[in-house]
């Protein structure tokens, strides 16, 4: 079965198919990065599909693994990059959904040691759950003599750029009580940059973590479905009417197929057709997963579906 | 067969059993960290052992993956710990046999990218290959603006206690080149410390370079077999007159396995006799190649053996 329904994934969305698409779905996910926008320039087109989905009555949700910033940092550069009509409530962060994890569902009782940056921090913060990792050291501290906080009851792991060897390794100290929970972000395993240039992600520091733990992570962000579950939760979301798009197969292909809602590949990221049409291709049946139904170009494909119902 | 063999395994050794043993045996290769000392303290019994072995007229080689000293540092180590007759021939480090690799067999044209500390650098300029990665960064430098070194044809990562973000990142970029060589000195995972902390191994660093580049390394020390092909190809031995002695069953004891030796788990570091016992109990047949075929409390027991003999 699974061959049959892959002979059908990686569709080019067009004209009328798009338009009959958007008509039957209610709720837009979208990932960020590579989607919407890259870096500090929006998708052309971008910022006027958002605008004439929500003008639509469409539900639209930004679900996005970067944890760099928190949702006011996200309203910040939505609102810089042209998006004039996205409101926090509709940004779910892995940072976001970390907190919410951490509070409503693990209800952790004592500090979360963090490996992380100010969207993790200030996201914790707000939720009220109590943070330690970026106090300065004294100088010359080392994993021999450092100290430790006994009221670390959680360790959350994410993209940090200010990663050095004694958070790891303090990090791995905490983890060594099995009571301690241990979190991930997300697992997105590294990041493009202008020039050809690369950044390790969050699961590159996760994988760090797990083996020198010999313990597996929860992992927060897609392709797990609790960002999904934090929005169905609140919103009352309709998988069946409900559309995930995104551009990395691993992750937005496989969250959307996890939550059992229509997938659709944009071109604009990391993940290429040919990638889509290998996964599609392949007889490994746990690749099916990351077949996506439909394949644009950019979301600005979505602009003449939308204009139409002017 | 797989399970015959492992019913065998974990065999006390003791007496005349042990006797026997050395008897048939040519040459005996020590891990180092858990084996014969234990940070700066030398396992009671275990310089005796050293020097009783060679005075019988057996070839005795250390076969350590930690790669922070160079070897001879070793030497030095050795002969503050009481171990008289070591030679610096005698000693196998990762950081060295990485070397050799990277000069004799991978024939690398050009400069290493190096995440390690003064073990590898010091390896790799005794062997002749020029290394770069511990150079001082301009303050602030950035993965977005750093200057990359176009010379660049290898990245080596081992245990790094200066790791930080912008190593790591450094090396991601250097690998997008598929031409670029990537090994690794290790997979220890982690290191017990004094206190019952723990410090993050080369194996941890590797898989956060693994999972960011996409890529897996090759791997030089043990559980490969490249180390005891070092020792071989310049000692001529023979591994059915060869035992490893190690104190952790997934690197020393697969090691052993995996060159045809047999082995001997000895108590006084990582791995217990109930994990050893566990593997055995499996039914897993992978697992069978981490059985040791003999458990020792301690080097010391095999101090009788070699009394008697006097």
């Amino acid at each position: 079965m699974a061959g049959a329904v892959r002979s059908h994934g990686c569709l080019r969305l067009l004209g009328t198919h798009l338009k009959d698409l958007l008509y039957t779905k209610h709720c837009v996910l979208f990932d960020c990065d590579g989607v919407i926008w890259n870096g500090e320039k929006a998708v052309v087109g971008a910022p006027e599909v958002v605008s004439l989905l929500k003008k639509r009555g469409k539900s639209v949700f930004f679900v996005t693994n970067n944890c760099t910033r928190p949702r006011d940092g996200y309203l910040q550069k939505f609102s810089r990059l042209g998006f004039s009509d996205v409101v926090q409530s509709d940004i779910l962060s892995s940072a976001y959904c970390s907190a919410v994890y951490l509070r409503d569902v693990a209800k952790v009782q004592g500090k979360v040691y963090v490996i992380g940056g100010d969207g993790v921090y200030t996201e914790l913060h707000e939720a009220g759950v109590p943070a330690v990792g970026r106090e300065p050291e004294i100088p010359g501290a080392t994993i021999y003599d450092c100290p430790l906080d006994s009221d670390v009851k959680a360790v959350l792991v994410g993209y940090d750029d200010k990663l050095n060897f004694l958070k790891l390794a303090k990090a791995c100290c905490y983890l060594r009580d099995p009571d301690c929970l241990f979190l991930a972000t997300d697992r997105d395993p590294w990041h493009p940059l202008p020039r050809g240039r690369v950044s390790p992600g969050s699961g590159s520091l996760a994988a760090a973590l797990e083996t020198a733990a010999g313990r597996r992570a929860t992992v927060v962000g897609k392709p797990g479905r609790f960002m999904f579950d934090c929005i169905a939760g609140r919103f009352g979301v309709d998988p069946a009417r409900t559309v995930m798009v995104g551009d990395r197969l691993e992750t937005d292909i496989l969250f959307g197929r996890t939550c059992g809602v229509d997938t659709v590949l944009t071109l604009t990221g990391v993940s290429t057709l040919e990638q889509a049409q290998g996964y599609r291709d392949s007889p490994a049946s746990e690749e099916a997963a990351c077949v996506p139904d439909y394949v644009v170009d950019t979301v600005a494909d979505f602009l003449p579906a939308l204009d139409e119902e002017r």
